[in-house]
Formats: C-alpha cells, structure tokens, sequence
C-alpha cells in the first residue's frame, strides 16, 4: 500500500520566489507538519497542530491529478515545501511525477535525512539561523547533503535577519565549500502569528530591501563573492499572502 | 599592440541584479558606444556620443588592475556590459582575467558576434523587442549562439513591457528552444533620458511588481513554464541609480 502524505496546501502555477529557481513557474505542494517552530515561520498554517483540521491525507495519485490538473497537463516544476516535507513519505510521489515528466525541488531544513532524497533533481538546505530561535543538529545537515551526492543539484540557503545569522551562514558555508550557498534577505512579516492573529498581508518593501542593501553591504565587505543575495520575489510582488 | 577599450565606468563589487545570476557578487566592466538606440536605455551614458568626454580607452592591464584593486585581489564574477560590449576588443582582458581566476559573463543585444565569446563563462544574449523601437537582426543573434557553443553557458533574456515584447520572447525562444530564456520586467525609468534631462532616480516599485505580476499571469496563463520571470533586483533596492 502507498503511503499517504500529509497536505497544507497545492497551489500554482506561480513562480518560485526563493533561492536558486528565483522566478520559475513552479506549483507548490507543501506539506503540513514540522519539527521546528521557527520564530519567524511564515508557514504556521502547515506547521501548528491546531491548523490539523485544514490539512489532508492524500495519495500521490491524487496529488499528481491535482498537480496535471493545475498545470494543464504539461510538465511542470513542482516544488515540495512546508512545513518539513522530509518528515513525508515522498518516495513515490516523486519516482510517479518523474515518470509523467515533472520536476521536483525539495526544500528543508536539513533535520531529517531521506534516502529518496536521491531521487529530486534539486535539493535545498535550508538550516535555521540563530533568530529562529532553533538550534539545527549540523550532523543531520551532513547527512542531507551525503542523501543528494550523485543526482540532484544541492544548494544551501540561509535566512539572514542580523549579524549572529551571517555568521552562522558563514559557518555553514565553511562545512559545505562545495555546494552553493544563497543569503536569503530575512522578512520579519509572517502572515500569521503564533497565537492565530493575523498580520497585515501587505510586505513593507522600503524595509525588505533596506535589509537587502543590508546584507549586500555586509558580502561587499567581507568580499564573499561565493555567496549570492536573494529577496522572497513573491513576497516584493504579492506580500505575504497565500497562494502565490 | 594590444588594443584599447572603450570603457564607461567599472564599478563594484555589488550584485547583479538580472538574468540567471541575479543576485550573485559582481564587478561591473561597462563599456561604452551602442550600435542600437533603445527607446528605454537606462545606460544612454555609455550609448551616446555626447558622453564620450566621459569615456576612457583603458588597455586589458588597467582594466584588470581597476577590478582587482575593487575585488580586494580575490577572484570575482566580472561582469562585461555597455553599450554593447561586443564592438569592443575583449578577447585579450578575458584571457588575462581568467588567467587570473576571474571569471566572465558578457550581456549583448545579440547584433555582432565575436570569436572571443567562446572564452567568456556565461554569455546572455538580450534581443530587443518592439517596444525598444529597434529590429533585431536573427541572423546575428543565430551566429551569436553558434560562436558560444562548446563553452560559455547561453542564455537569452528578453525585457518585456507589453504583449508585442511578449510575442517577440515567445518567437525568438522558439527559435532557440536548446537555451534557457529569462523574462525581465520592463523599468520605464531610465536615469537620464534622450534629451540630457535627468529622470527621478527612485523606482516606482509598485509599479515594477505590478508589471512583474503581469508578466508572471502571461506565462501562467500560456502554461509557458521554461520562461524564468525576474525584475531587475538592483532597481528595486537601489533605484535608478548609477554605480550599484
């Protein structure tokens, strides 16, 4: 019997806003459940347990119908996020896209380690800087990249906020100097917060690309030319709204 | 006697803020004079002759020197723009960059093709659409990728600015379907225009993002999911100013 997967949401075509396939149409699958509880998780609806009542179990038939459905039958990137998709049982999900000429990129944060990591044709890392208030077992990291050597295209990304995450993605660099590593400007705006309010959806721009400059400035200075400087895209365009 | 450049400005490190290495550390190499007259140049200051008591003939030696006292000495992504860089000698910096552990990406409209571009690492070739008020001559952008083959890797990218700049990316990404192609959002904000006037150099970003959500709907709507869509990052952060 197939695995069922724990789902947030499926949702797409848009354009993956992050990392090294800033700007590509994509559609997202995001997986529901965490292991983490990021200070500025910008996904609380897939990770907090009272959110369960919006989630669903679904097999990979039945989010590859949704996923051709979407993109009109033409194969397509299709981005596994989160939540942490690598607590899913993603194997056969992934080998069946494959076969109808999908795609995939995974994202995680590198906690959890999965042999059919082998089987994405991108792998992101995306360990937790110190203001996520997270600590990341970097052990667990090194086995996430060791599950991706031979197939998929490994990259790191680290969310930058302030001086102590630069330093801790400076760190992570170091470990891994063979694989790409993205700065990703921290966005201090989540859509939702922890006791279930709600923020505003509108970005504030000025502030994400003063942060922007930020880090520019700090790369510039310490010449790590390795290193390269991304916004959220969706964010800029479509603030922090789901769904795009 | 190795042959001088015509060159604009150098400047740097900063990120480049467009096409497949967005966001990446760079030291811009902006030569100057154009074969084309964009009706939106956003360089005219490296395009016309009125500017060219602005202009210096540098040789590859001094050009490197000015790069290598920007990057501190270490090796850095170089970035050869203009104008049009390609009516210029380069080969000689190219090879003396590389030797010294540079490497180079090289943007033009596609309009001369050179020997010397099978040297370069990255080769983006930007054919201007309609709105540009230019014809793009096919054939030249045809040999442009013929003399990259083997070597740099190849990409087209294409502003877009309405549906006629659309139809141009559609035809001429047809008629290259081996090269990844990059839609940019159209900046209707050059910093100085034709007449020597000088634009407001703060972007209007929701203007931006409002294009760059129209642009993004395009291709969702045409399922044209090879198509990357990007906005000029460094107009975003810094405006339409000179030198970042």
């Amino acid at each position: 019997m197939t695995a069922r997967i724990r789902i947030s949401e499926i949702f797409g075509p848009t354009i993956q806003g992050e990392g090294p396939l800033i700007g590509r149409p994509t559609v997202f699958v995001r997986t529901a459940g965490c292991d983490y509880r990021c200070a500025w998780c910008d996904t609380l609806y897939a990770v907090l347990p009272e959110y369960r009542d919006q989630w669903t179990f679904m097999t990979p038939a039945d989010i590859m119908a949704r996923v051709n459905d979407l993109a009109g039958g033409q194969p397509v990137l299709i981005s596994l996020s989160g939540g942490n998709p690598a607590l899913q049982p993603l194997g056969d999900l992934i080998s069946l896209g494959r076969h109808e000429g999908h795609s995939f990129a995974l994202e995680t944060q590198g906690s959890v380690s999965q042999a059919w990591f082998a089987e994405l044709d991108w792998l992101f890392l995306s360990p937790k800087p110190p203001s996520s208030d997270m600590t990341p077992d970097l052990d667990a990291l090194d086995a996430c990249v060791r599950a991706a050597e031979g197939r998929p295209s490994c990259a790191l990304k680290v969310a930058v906020f302030d001086d102590a995450d630069y330093s801790f993605a400076r760190m992570v660099a170091d470990r891994h100097p063979s694989l790409p590593i993205y700065l990703q400007v921290g966005n201090p705006a989540p859509s939702i917060d922890k006791t279930g309010g709600t923020h505003a959806e509108t970005a504030d721009v000025d502030d994400l690309m003063r942060r922007m400059r930020w880090l520019v400035s700090k790369v510039v200075a310490d010449r790590w030319f390795a290193a390269t400087v991304l916004p959220q895209l969706h964010v800029l365009a479509w603030g922090n709204k789901r769904g795009v």
